[in-house]
């Protein structure tokens, strides 16, 4: 039986992104479900698998798995040839402690800065509490990629579990524009060009939805043609 | 070399609460220092280790790992033997997504109702969005009894990891005496009767300070007598 991942809309679901990317770029075959967060069947449609009636849920069996970051837990102890966290005992710490700090945290920078694939890139001014986030989010990559980035371009050299968290805060800080340092720069040149990152993004510009709560301080920007 | 837990006061600092109690009932030896949370120094004293200069953060050799659940995860990995995980991978999946649901969620019901040891039960006016959450929680509690809890009085039979993750909101609905059902009662007092618990809520009633902004609504309630 497949996996079968249930997600919201890709243009818009940030917490969605960070299990199908990270299940998708280490090749573990699954079945997807795309469920508008503005349809109205949605409570009923998702609320039947998962605990929080919220995206993502994973569905493997007669297993249930809700939240991002159980969910790819939840694969990197079912598939451990796909190396979603790092073979090293200290690398492999660092890891777990970043990926709970984004799971928990930088709720200023998501709730300014929506995950958005469609909206032209330009900078907002950013409040205070934002910018510290980013600061703080710059710090994690480029200490990352500098104690343990030797083996390739993402935080642990190869790409797993950690990138998979951060990869919705690559695609606002490029919708967003955000200024960063060269490391930070070359990090999410990285996450962008990975394939994985073009199939979803591509999807995201064809869908059809477009939901007003999710586009608050920009009415008057068009949607890019897809 | 030893395991050493920097934490903040056990009577406020409920995210320290969830890894000392997770090893200190699995058994796992650690060396505690606890700083707190008002200490003008407390900035520079955990900031040397932890990546977010919060607490709390857990010191091995050359391993840092801050954030409650990576911690968890952490010492789950090092120490197979203390099964802070299900082994059954049904019930592990759930473990995983109540711990991280637990991890990113419940704001409402964290800042209405701070941890607080020494404060007298008693029941406050709760708003919706905090009813909301005390509802879940008891749904989380009574489903895991009845699907995963037949070894034992805990989640998932034995006390582990998820029981962490929760053990501070059990100790605020001692607190603030949230009316429950009879399941979840029997849940709380059980883990009320760990010999860790009543170690940590000792040494909470004991600490010397008083924090003001962990005293919000109550300020004529007197401290208990420790």
């Amino acid at each position: 039986m497949s996996l079968h991942l249930v997600i919201g809309n890709k243009n818009y679901s940030s917490w969605s992104f960070r299990p199908w990317i990270a299940m998708t770029v280490a090749g573990i075959p699954f079945v997807e479900t795309v469920v508008s967060l503005g349809d109205p069947d949605f409570k009923a449609t998702v609320g039947a698998h998962s605990g929080t009636g919220k995206v993502p849920v994973l569905i493997d069996g007669d297993v249930r798995v809700w939240e991002s970051l159980a969910i790819i837990e939840y694969v990197a102890d079912q598939y451990p040839a796909a190396r979603l966290w790092p073979a090293d005992r200290v690398a492999r710490a660092h890891a777990r402690a970043i990926a709970t700090e984004m799971h928990a945290g930088f709720a200023a920078l998501r709730k300014a800065l929506p995950m958005n694939f469609w909206r032209p890139p330009k900078r907002p001014a950013l409040a205070d509490d934002v910018t510290r986030d980013v600061v703080r989010i710059e710090a994690i990559w480029r200490d990352c990629r500098k104690r343990f980035g030797a083996g390739g371009p993402f935080l642990f050299g190869a790409f797993g579990a950690a990138d998979a968290m951060y990869a919705p805060v690559v695609s606002r800080f490029f919708t967003y524009a955000i200024a960063v340092g060269p490391e930070a720069r070359a990090y999410m040149d990285a996450v962008a060009a990975l394939p994985a990152w073009t199939a979803w993004r591509d999807a995201a510009l064809h869908e059809p939805w477009v939901l007003p709560q999710d586009e608050p301080d920009w009415p008057e920007v068009p949607r890019l043609p897809a």
